[in-house]
């Protein structure tokens, strides 16, 4: 039951309430106690039951939620790294991809990888991705395309989640592509997704989304109302890979189909936005891939102008976002998606947890987790300003300190 | 004299050679003595002479020639982390500088440090360049605009470049503005950096560069010609921030003046490419300046295509660069500059050396220093396609452990 005082700022990140709104508290002081936060507020006005309690120094730091990476395919085998080369040098996917690169290599390698290989790469992702401050992770399976290689995936996040100390949200993306071998027989895919996977995800509980990747390249609207329809009889909610490469109307569909979140939207059109405003969906930036295929980012302010809450998060995979680097993703909002400091972070803590269906995380509210970061800056718009590797001094996941920097700076 | 094996890549970074050339060795030995580079090559080559010699194993890792930081402001007073949510907004800078911000603001608060207050800033920086793998920084005043606090500047440069690790290199950028003192009375500031400052810089040995910013704003190219005619007979190099912000035909003007480097340049023309690439003049980048300004990036191919050599530099400073992350830079060099790693690396190497008229350093060619860095990636593609924080894991300066990492990822 500890307080902690000598905070610069506090920023609460309210769940409810604009993009920038952060309910900024000035020399503040937070209380827990068996996990949960008890008590946030100006330390001069800290309540006298607490007075005697234990005491804990930010010294003079900022205080925030721990971050949220709302959307992540955090286990996968193989890296791409030659692929990066060739893309700078001008060489489209298609070449890539004869040459036997993308995404095809990614889920090769993946299916060759034994659960211990995914799951020892992930791990050592995920305490770097503590170090950054980052307390909840959604996971994405996705480079399995068969039953047993997707439930691997998806056993790997399992066994994360047990150990701790992030919280993770599992995600089954089976429709992510249609793999190589059914090519073919998209029907054959189809079926396996609805009658095999999804009964067996929901069976073992491995996720608590279904996500459809919808595109020319990949799965038509219609295929995604009948695959998401039989994962919501399933009880998986609806993701969406939206409007990455093309207007497909995702954010309608999005709306339609209620999902959780759509994700990508770089080419959203306003119909779109509209629909996705009214439903109350929430928007997912992932500012990290836009750069890596040198594409435009999503129209982030036209999504908040209209009240759609927009989410930030690393997009972490071998091709298009080859980094977990979820500070880099906020500073990347700010800079190419013209977000302040304030709306990116409410985009990586309380819309994000909106994204995932959590109300529990992603703000300090009385009640809540008591995930937080301590950050050395005086400031939500000072941390995201100077830009540099070292800012987060100390990590805590319910109440417990999961991680503090041996040398401050 | 020790023997460094365990090399999974070794970037020799050759001074001569294209922009892309890395003289990279897969499984490298590096032999040094007394703070020397005295053989580099494949490890199955390595001279029967060294046989013996203490070995040290990079751990199957990347290494590669200290980073050099070629490009900026290290010592200044004050921030203006504010500025930066006010330009996310869209608010101008002749707005902000209304309100007391931009430039202007920063010259006041350096000009209201004591020397020690900016030299303890400026340490702090360096240190967290060093965990980067950064070995030798060029460091420019410009924020102090008169005689006494220009002076100030580069005596904490003196002082810092005293204290070590890092290598320093000093620029005086006393022709950065006008200082507001002097608005109505252009001539007098021109006599007193011409009669005064470059005489006393001189005198002290404070810089070995005289750097001029030529722009609308600031500096006229005939005042430019006046000032650096000054500098070059006190033994002070030519630099240039040129064609930053519009085409003001610097690269010509840096060609004639045989500047050391011409910075910026992201509105260069056809003609000043050509200039350059004739003269051998390096041309600095700024990615980090570009992306914080919202502004298109220099034409780095065209630049790299006509032959120019194309450095790479953060441009720390506390307006339009506020990060000294030298490796994040070259990661934008890449995304945002469409060079390939190799070439982004030369640019903070061999490239960067040129840029300061150093032919010891940035480079692993026998008889250079010892200056050298073991980076937790298999290959310089990969160091710069998997971004995250912690790639560095040791810094060597003149065959001297400068840094180490505690916890190796």
């Amino acid at each position: 039951m500890p307080v902690l005082t000598d905070i610069a700022q506090l920023a609460v990140c309210p769940a409810e309430g604009a993009q920038g709104d952060l309910g900024l508290i000035a020399k503040a002081a937070l209380v827990w106690e068996s996990g949960a936060v008890l008590w946030v507020g100006s330390a001069a006005a800290l309540p006298a039951a607490y007075a005697e309690w234990p005491r804990e120094s930010a010294g003079g730091r900022l205080v925030m939620p721990g971050l949220i990476d709302c959307h992540t395919h955090l286990a996968f085998g193989g890296w791409r790294a030659d692929e990066f080369e060739q893309k700078l040098l001008g060489r489209s996917y298609l070449e890539i991809a004869r040459q036997g690169g993308g995404i095809a290599s990614t889920v090769k390698a993946t299916r060759a990888a034994s659960e211990d290989e995914l799951h020892s790469r992930a791990r050592s992702s995920l305490d770097a991705m503590l170090r950054l401050g980052v307390t909840t992770v959604e996971c994405k399976s996705g480079y399995g395309l068969n039953v047993e290689d997707e439930l691997k995936q998806l056993r790997v996040y399992r066994r994360l989640a047990e150990e701790g100390p992030q919280r993770i949200v599992p995600t089954c993306l089976g429709a992510h592509i249609v793999p190589p071998e059914c090519k073919e027989n998209r029907k054959s895919y189809l079926r396996l997704l609805t009658d095999e996977l999804i009964p067996q995800v929901a069976d073992e509980s491995l996720a608590r989304f279904f996500d459809v990747f919808v595109e020319d390249t990949a799965f038509s609207r219609e295929e995604a109302r009948t695959i998401l329809h039989v994962a919501a009889t399933h009880g998986l909610r609806a993701k969406l890979h939206a409007d990455q490469l093309t207007d497909t109307g995702g954010g309608v569909l999005a709306a339609e189909l209620d999902a959780a979140s759509a994700d990508h939207l770089e080419c959203i059109n306003a119909n779109s936005i509209r629909a996705m405003a009214k439903a109350g969906i929430v928007a997912v930036s992932l500012p990290l891939a836009t750069l890596y295929l040198n594409q435009e980012p999503l129209p982030a302010r036209a999504l908040i102008d209209a009240g759609v809450p927009v989410a930030v998060a690393t997009d972490f995979n071998p091709g298009s976002a080859p980094s977990y680097d979820l500070h880099l993703a906020l500073w990347l909002a700010c800079t190419r998606q013209r977000m302040t400091p304030a709306e990116a972070l409410k985009g990586a803590t309380a819309y994000a947890a909106r994204a995932l269906l959590r109300d529990d995380i992603g703000s300090l509210e009385p009640g809540n987790k008591a995930d937080f970061v301590v950050v050395d800056a005086p400031s939500v718009n000072h941390w995201l300003y100077h830009f540099h590797p070292e800012t987060v001094v100390r990590t805590v996941i319910s109440g417990e300190t999961a991680w503090k920097r041996a040398r401050i700076p």
